[in-house]
């Protein structure tokens, strides 16, 4: 049994009586009933997730997975294909936004090379995790993206990512990205995994105007026609159209929900990923949270589809795991009220009069 | 001139200038253009009103006001009366969640006492400032809630509330609220003051059933007619229908925009404070931020009557300037990221191909 199927076995549901007795102590606190909203449903959840009534929060972890797409000579970025590259350097080298909030928040950040286009291991960039695919993926409209067996290994890649900073102790993990031309994969894929159009699921990306918008859209079409066969399945998707960095994404969440770690989901490429794994094992979405609702078109299309509510919506559309990183800031401030809040009996607060 | 009018005439505009210098820098850094999105306009708006291109983020307070209301005996709130003072003394004490995320944030919690029913003043709960205008309004269906005197005594507690604040550094000032029977108030004063019918106003609270929804709808309707004269004037309106907390709130307005600061306004009662500074002030609005949209009824008609959008929307609906404090957090992440991330010249990026 290969690191997936095991992965995939080993993914159990989640634990409801914890969810209820975390429910018992934020109704114990001094404040309204459900009165913090959405932040009670985060620390019930995390509860679930966790396996873990106390909802105790360890490291939190972001993880970046960069990557190359040979769609990008299709002319479907407002940036050049070499910008993947030097983000790599910028976020390892801590200019780039993922970088600041990380480090200002105190997240663990694991940023992975993937498959850029050139390769940098053999003088390798500090902070950088090497788990190179490929030289960036196949122009899809040439052909698969990626070959089965390149599918399955950065699905690895994502996998032992997670796997890696259960050991270290992550107890929450944010998911983000950076690869030119990813929106592009991350339509396509999408268009092909759910019942969401294209048209609905193409947007400006970095920047586009309305004329590279409507040559993105002739792309993904193109590619979803060339492989209609792959519809639905997942494995057979990301091989045809997607990206090593989106595959990746969808091994972290296999990873982390069989480790019990809730994660974060950033925008509209890593939503991409996260479908990929809800594909291959349904019900996963229960193990996520979606981080915010990105300004990129087709993420509202795709969050409304599946029926997700964002913790935030900022119309932030920057990628790097920026929105879920943000995300994570609510999540820590909802347990952190959960553990420091005083009781009604330990405050001598009356309780309801009617 | 009273310290009111003296407050009004030292209002000034925002500065265009720091707001375009400010979106130069963002326009200079590592990411696609406008991709922080709603972050970009905090730090643009952060700069206009501080009058700082440079947007410095010095000390991060919130300031809660707590008092009671004569309305409360007409059996409008979930919680009986006696929960203020226990309130405020949890608050104070470190259990409330406002205590919680402001100690975990490092904001300056001020607490202060503007007319608790019962006087503790004597004996001093550690923490408080005491600067009551009363023991609690009177019932607004038997005449006024307080005199035209208290309004303006209320309306300069908050006013040097918020001196305060300036004198010892505040550059960001979250508003938070506490008093058992607020939301009748703050209810009857924006059917006052808005175009809003109470109807859409008026909701659960901390947690009335239909049957007392009912009865506060009856109740504020009654208000209403009652005190008809005060429709449109913010002044007259607070008497007739207000709270100690609500005037003190218009004053934190109002003070913090003398002095530069933008201001954090928290949920639907902290709107009714900042909508008044507004009536006295067209334009004020300008100075404010909205934390988050509450899940207290009237908060999302109130905000959506004069085109607010809130930087949050999690269902909260606590009060004590937790959805501000909340806020302030991504206003500080957004000003870090302003400040901390590397120019596409510092980190050798390349722009926009096309």
């Amino acid at each position: 049994m290969g690191l997936i199927e095991k992965t995939l076995s080993s993914i159990g549901p989640l634990d409801e009586r914890a969810a209820a007795s975390a429910q018992e102590r934020l109704d114990s606190l001094t404040k309204p009933l459900g009165s913090l909203g959405c932040c009670e449903d985060l620390v019930r959840r995390y509860a679930a997730i966790r396996h873990d009534p106390t909802a105790r929060l360890g490291r939190r972890a972001i993880t970046v997975f960069v990557a190359d797409h040979g769609i990008a000579a299709e002319g479907v970025s407002a940036y050049p294909k070499s910008v993947t590259l030097e983000m790599l350097r910028n976020i390892a080298g801590g200019g780039a936004a993922i970088s600041v909030i990380a480090r200002a928040s105190g997240y663990h950040l694991a940023v992975t090379d993937v498959g850029v286009e050139t390769d940098t291991s053999a003088d390798p960039i500090p902070g950088v995790r090497y788990r190179r695919i490929g030289a960036g993926t196949a122009n899809f409209l040439r052909g698969p993206a990626m070959s089965i067996a390149q599918v399955r290994a950065a699905i690895e890649a994502g996998i032992e990512a997670a796997l890696t900073e259960a050991a270290d102790g992550a107890t929450l993990i944010g998911l983000g990205e950076m690869g030119i031309g990813n929106t592009t994969a991350a339509a396509a894929v999408l268009a092909n995994l759910t019942e969401v159009e294209a048209a609905r699921l193409v947007g400006r990306g970095t920047g586009l105007d309305d004329r590279g918008l409507q040559r993105k859209l002739e792309v993904v079409e193109a590619g979803l026609r060339l492989h209609r066969a792959a519809r639905g399945d997942a494995i057979a998707t990301l091989a045809a159209l997607g990206g090593f960095e989106i595959a990746a994404m969808t091994g972290a969440c296999l990873g982390a929900a069989a480790e019990r770690i809730p994660v974060v989901v950033d925008g509209f490429i890593a939503t991409a990923g996260a479908i990929a794994a809800e594909r291959l094992r349904p019900g996963l979405h229960q193990h996520l949270f979606f981080g915010h609702r990105s300004a990129e078109r087709g993420h509202a299309a795709v969050l409304e589809a599946i029926g997700a509510r964002p913790i935030l919506d900022l119309d932030i559309r920057l990628g790097e795991g920026v929105g879920a990183a943000l995300a994570m800031k609510l999540i820590e401030a909802a347990l952190l009220l959960f553990h420091e809040m005083a009781t009604f009996a330990s405050a001598g607060v009356s309780g309801r009069s009617r």
